[in-house]
């Protein structure tokens, strides 16, 4: 069994973004070499989220909304997590989103539907933060 | 390391419900001859989930009208994403309920608790679209 | 490739709790000997989720707050669920916060950011459960 691991190092200048990372998880593959097996992708911080979904602005504005409206930021007040920190509603969103995913990897290549498209969801930015690429198999 | 893959193909003749993909998955793991490992099971498509729960038809119409509530599928107007599509809420919806399902093999078998029963949740139906089965192990 | 297989018992004694496995998953790790690969930590019960997120009982709260205002366990008789059972809500519930983790394994640790910490979130409890490890790698 073979291994490769990355740390992704990411600093989104604003509170909430969605920023694309598929490249940067292909490139991993491709220097792993492994033809055969499961690639983890996940936030390393506890404030943003790893998804697949539509490489979509019009999308990406609906999921802003929808967790805005799930989870607002504001009042921050509203959360008891919320003494010295303001990012409660960021814990919340990220779990709706999610921490990770689990790609399959087949003859070298990542297993993707048409549209699948891996994105690193930032709910609480200006800071440096990493993603974990974990790549097992053979 | 043995790796085991299969597509499989489903045909939702309607625009969202829960399809029972248990005994398919079942039966790629006995083909794939392996006893120790991990299985991922993803949808393929951004308008789907994969998910774990209970084969209990009333529990599927709870979370029908839980997911109606949070991101219904009308006004179609009401999402950005919607200029040429009307799916936005199915990519929302598929967001909550997950992609993917990983699953311990232990002496040839899934490791399950009693009630853990693997589904799939079509979210955008009337084509046809695929779930991936990945089984990495020995 | 080596693989180590635990299942962790739990009885929480309330109907609902967040409960750390992560220094019971740290052991694991320990006697499996594995140094490279992937660890697998799921609820083998469907009204139950694992999930990582912060050690911090304000954000605790924030969860519990959250979940019970988008999926209230009260009026049991609003769900198709509840004919026999009063748990719907909790079957709802362990979606949103997921069934399982997936943890990189490198030089024979954890490979977690910071603050990462691994947790049991038990919806419906006052009886004997199950969290399932599984490790493969090298």
């Amino acid at each position: 069994m073979k291994s490769f691991t990355k740390e992704l190092w990411l600093e989104v200048p604003v509170r909430r973004k969605i920023v694309s990372i598929h490249q940067e998880v292909e490139n991993a593959l491709k220097i792993s070499g492994i033809k055969e097996g499961l690639c983890l992708v996940n936030a390393m911080h506890i404030t943003a989220s790893v998804f697949i979904n539509d490489n979509e602005s019009g999308l990406h504005n609906d999921y802003e909304k929808f967790l805005e409206r799930l989870a607002p930021h504001e009042p921050v007040s509203h959360y008891q997590h919320n003494g010295y920190e303001d990012n409660a509603d960021a814990h919340i969103k990220r779990q709706i989103m999610g921490r990770e995913v689990v790609v399959a990897i087949t003859e070298g290549k990542f297993h993707l539907g048409p549209w699948e498209h891996i994105f690193y969801y930032e709910f609480d930015g200006k800071r440096k933060k990493r993603v974990l690429i974990k790549i097992i198999g053979d």
